[in-house]
């Protein structure tokens, strides 16, 4: 039997990644850990089928004192760490948000990982570490790195110390770029801020950006699906443990707001600023290249327009109910 | 009138740094911050010719509250970012001592950088940024960045900080990528603890690995030069404030410990070990391209060879008077 310990697992992967793993592994063992911060709708803290720890991840004596005796340490333990700040301006004005909810996640973690010897080390990392590439499809090797937010750089340091770390023993470690990743129970994100925007003034939806911005979009479902993939196929020969998720294609962000608009308020006026992006910090467009998660087995049904397109009938209904 | 904040300048570099800093700028005024972990011999805190504030950087909220009022914000500043953990094997054993001392010492700094609008924030960074690149000469731009210590991998993880936060303003940054850096007053290193060993043992010296180990020797006074020079000269047009500094020769370990046989006990015994390294999380070998911090004008007048042999003879000096 596995113990997953899902760092930061009350939020909106979190929840989702908890329903691919009880598919897949009914008898399994399910710990979160998590302070709260932004946890979704659906998570409660007294289910009984979970054990739940209250805790701020930052803080690694805290971690190691309160976690390791409530494990069992002769079973196979597998850690995904989905702890982040996840308001990316706020970690812009306040390098330290990011700091704390970013990076000290990683660091002690990495320490849990170690005292516990875990089987695999599982962490989301993001297509914000690439920084702003242009027209350049990106792979996994894409260089040089270079992020233009506090909170992509946080992510981009947590990937060295994790990739240092596990130099010798790859397999135990998978780094996971994640596109944006959409759908319900949402706590944030362009399609739930455009939706509530809407609900609180249905006349008119203000966009930040001039909507010109092209990025990859996932329906949260697949994404834990692939993670889930990813997780249990070892690596071949010389590959690296990292790996984008995400499909090929991108949505403008005129699409989204036109689709939500749609939906929530169709004879509501979309006002656009002038910048090429929603603020300093968000990279502008970027597409993958996701032929290395294919070769491992990741599937990708929907385009980055229909993942939107479903996301915005699921979180209008989340936030309508 | 220039301000110069040395962080961590109490140590070896920081006092040769100052050498420079007063030949080049009489008048300017230096400020250190240290928290005295390993301050080199000549260093004294009484010296009236500068301000010495005894601090831990790593603890921001200090920082910000002791340094800013100290200094004069309407002269022109820079910062130069020479703490770090300086034992690479602890650090190995507990992340804990790198993230202190060699990351978050950087966070601190650039949030008082941002505080005083510093002109300049120079961080010396390291060769062990790389990791193992086989016989492939380093250039600025050589990928993928795969450091094998966590010493390594906390000064990557400052260089992603720095960058994406000067990200648009690249004048004001520079990043130095040291060789191995030797000469007085030496506080640690592979010169320095051999002399050591055979001034307690002087039939003897055992040497961790094979002696094989080739890497890039430079003299303190040379870097401490090269270093002055490009914080003065401002980047070329897409330029990166990333240089490598140091000769593009290598002297052996086996080299070393000959040349520091024969000045302090000539008749020892070396007695080597099997391992290609010294210690896991050393490289066995690098070699560097200049050619970037030759354009923008440093001199480099000595190979790794004869830069081992002056500081040999150096150190031996400081060691024994």
């Amino acid at each position: 039997m596995t113990q997953h310990i899902l760092a930061g697992g009350a939020g909106f992967i979190g929840t989702n990644l908890i329903t691919e793993i009880r598919q897949q592994e009914p008898h399994s063992k399910i710990t979160i850990i998590d302070n709260l911060s932004n946890p979704s709708q659906t998570f409660s803290p007294l289910n009984s089928e979970i054990d739940f720890i209250d805790l701020d991840l930052a803080n690694s004596d805290l971690l190691l004192e309160k976690v390791c005796h409530r494990l069992d340490s002769s079973e196979t333990t597998k850690i995904w760490h989905l702890a982040a700040n996840s308001d990316i301006p706020s970690g812009i004005a306040d390098l330290r948000i990011d700091l704390h909810n970013t990076f000290l996640t990683t660091v002690s973690l990495l320490l849990l990982a170690r005292q516990l010897r875990v089987e695999t080390f599982i962490f989301a990392s993001s297509s914000a570490i690439y920084g702003y590439h242009g027209s350049t499809r990106l792979t996994e090797s894409t260089h040089p790195l270079k992020p233009i937010s506090n909170y992509g750089a946080m992510k981009l340091a947590s990937e060295v110390i994790l990739s240092t770390h596990f130099a010798s023993y790859p397999n135990q470690l998978r780094i996971f770029r994640f596109p944006n990743v959409v759908g319900p129970p949402a706590t944030h994100g362009v399609i739930y801020d455009f939706i509530n925007k809407l609900l609180k003034n249905p006349a008119e939806l203000h966009v930040l950006g001039n909507g010109s911005q092209q990025k990859a979009y996932l329906y949260v479902t697949e994404l834990c699906s692939c993670m889930y993939q990813l997780s249990q196929t070892n690596l071949k020969q010389a590959d690296s443990p990292i790996f984008n998720i995400g499909p090929t294609d991108t949505a403008s962000v005129k699409f989204i707001a036109e689709t939500v608009r749609d939906l929530v308020s169709p004879t509501a006026l979309i006002k656009y600023g002038n910048a090429d992006r929603g603020w300093e910090g968000d990279v502008p467009r970027f597409s993958y290249d996701n032929q290395k998660s294919i070769q491992y087995g990741c599937i990708y049904n929907q385009t980055s327009q229909l993942a939107v397109s479903l996301a915005t009938k699921d979180i209008f209904a989340q936030l309508t109910h």
